[in-house]
């Protein structure tokens, strides 16, 4: 009599009691809603022995646990986001949650239904980075006690869980490294998004710039603009600063870019100029030459962020928030070491 | 009075009707269920200065419609499968679907259970690449009217919609355009992957070298060996092999690993040997040689997918299951134009 389409309205016709108490006794609540122990018992032996199986979607309605989190990430498909995804996925796996991934392409609009159409469908939990303007519905999330883990960037102002690298301190590594290797003229490329990790970076390089009284020349490019667009500035650029010794690429988008743009424009300035990139990438070890980088530790990014992610769901009560700033390391490879310029 | 949390059960009571009278009409059947004209328009148009907003999962499962589609494949943090994953959440929003995403690492266990997951809680499709032993999950949706598209890999014995390319066509192009270049002794590399894609990689190989009578080696790794003993025993491969002129691998993970093989053991071979990839990565583009690659249509492969979706989904009929085999677009770069063997 093993049928796993069996309802709770069956067992409680089979057994002569009422639905709501079988509800209750097969969510823990019996002692609670005074269900004898002699029904409870029944309930229990009769739902063992037609090997009942609760609809999983019916019984998170009912215990608010789906065991299903959210990662919500700008873009699945670029690299860093997409080796992050998998590492949160192998962990919520291991402790028997299901993980469901979309993209909000840093939009607020996209994030907000995203986030909407998930918390009717019942889900435990959010990962996410969030886009520029997304204080309100987080804060609403907050409010039903549905945990938010922000992920890469955060909001200045608010006190939420987030997880990410210094950000400042890597930009900083990365000057003091290209010095060490007697580079001294030290080019940033970067990105106009208002993000903070974004901002951090660029803090870092000018604060490190200054310290050590490097000359130093940035571009900003506009994230609005194409790919091609943006190859075509950093070749300008690059033309336009023929004085530099080494670049500091903000993330690994950026130093792909760069790298088509000195592979097309100047494929011996390739091999002479110093080069660091944010993020590491495996194609950057097999690349010639090969690319030093400040690597996000993205395994442990994603540990991080889900323990405080299950801190948050075993917890009854309001848990303070917390901001995880983790150390980047710096991979060192060929494109900082082949040549001592002075 | 704007109030989005008005319920069913409020407007009911406000008009003195029962909630399943404004249910039908919500959901108009007004006319079917035989409620009259009179209620009906009292129904709406209170609706309407109310400014109800129905909860869209409710209203799925009144309506059988959710406009969220599920694209589960092997490993969204694959290159291949993240960029594909873009293509298809782009075409999707363009028709205001909401798209989500899952791996299953190709394994059946996983599988069933994401898809018993989703269909709990009301998807209107599913796009996937199927783990092994998948046939009897999808002939359970197909029953249930649910569409399914499978991706990259399909089951020979059944009728489901697939797309993907024709691989065997394309280590074909692969054969004749290293035939071409002058490359004769082609080594093979490939995986233990019980997929249609695999074998029909490997026939299309073993047909192209048959026919132009070229000498060939094969090496097929195994797929739960880890990354590192994948690059010893290409090292080994390739030591064994010294008469090789070129390489064609069968997916662009294992052109990462040969490529770090050769870089370790070789560098001089590197830039002697053909080398030819399955599958498009920007990163081909920039490595040294860059690589030429068969470049699976990723763009194409969305399209024609979720064109099925969408016809299957506004049909309210059985549609006949497609069978859509593409054509790979050879990208020619350094690593096949290097020497003039012979």
């Amino acid at each position: 009599m093993k049928n796993k389409k069996i309802s709770i309205k069956d067992i409680a016709s089979e057994l002569g009691v009422s639905v709501t108490t079988v509800s209750f006794v097969l969510n823990n609540k019996a002692e609670e809603k005074r269900i004898s122990k002699e029904v409870t018992k029944k309930v229990l032996a009769y739902v063992e022995k037609v090997n009942y199986k609760p609809n999983s979607l019916a019984q998170s309605l009912r215990t608010g646990k789906s065991k299903v989190l959210v990662c919500m990430l700008e873009d699945i498909s670029n690299d860093f986001f997409a080796k992050l995804a998998r590492h949160i996925e192998d962990i919520a796996y291991q402790k028997g949650y299901k993980i469901l991934f979309c993209s909000n392409d840093n939009d607020d609009e996209k994030s907000i239904e995203l986030i909407d159409l998930f918390l009717e469908r019942q889900v435990d939990g959010f990962l996410l980075t969030p886009s520029p303007n997304l204080q309100p519905k987080i804060l609403e999330l907050k409010k039903r006690n549905i945990p938010v883990v922000l992920l890469d960037r955060f909001f200045e102002k608010e006190n939420f869980n987030y997880v990410g690298i210094d950000n400042e301190e890597a930009s900083k590594l990365g000057v003091e490294h290209l010095l060490e290797n007697n580079y001294k003229k030290i080019g940033f490329i970067s990105i106009d998004m208002n993000q903070t990790q974004m901002s951090a970076r660029l803090l870092g390089f000018d604060e490190a710039i200054n310290k050590h009284q490097l000359y130093a020349q940035k571009l900003i490019l506009k994230a609005k603009d194409s790919s091609e667009e943006k190859i075509n500035q950093i070749k300008l650029f690059l033309n336009d600063h023929s004085d530099l010794d080494s670049i500091l690429f903000s993330t690994n988008y950026l130093t792909f870019l760069g790298l088509k743009a000195l592979k097309e424009n100047d494929p011996k300035r390739l091999n002479e100029l110093g080069i660091i990139s944010f993020d590491d990438n495996s194609f950057f070890e097999i690349c010639k030459p090969s690319i030093t980088t400040l690597k996000q530790p993205l395994d442990k990014i994603a540990k991080e962020a889900m323990r405080i992610m299950f801190k948050n769901l075993d917890s009854n009560s309001t848990v303070n928030a917390e901001m995880i700033n983790l150390k980047t390391e710096l991979k060192l490879r060929e494109s900082t070491q082949l040549i001592n310029n002075n």
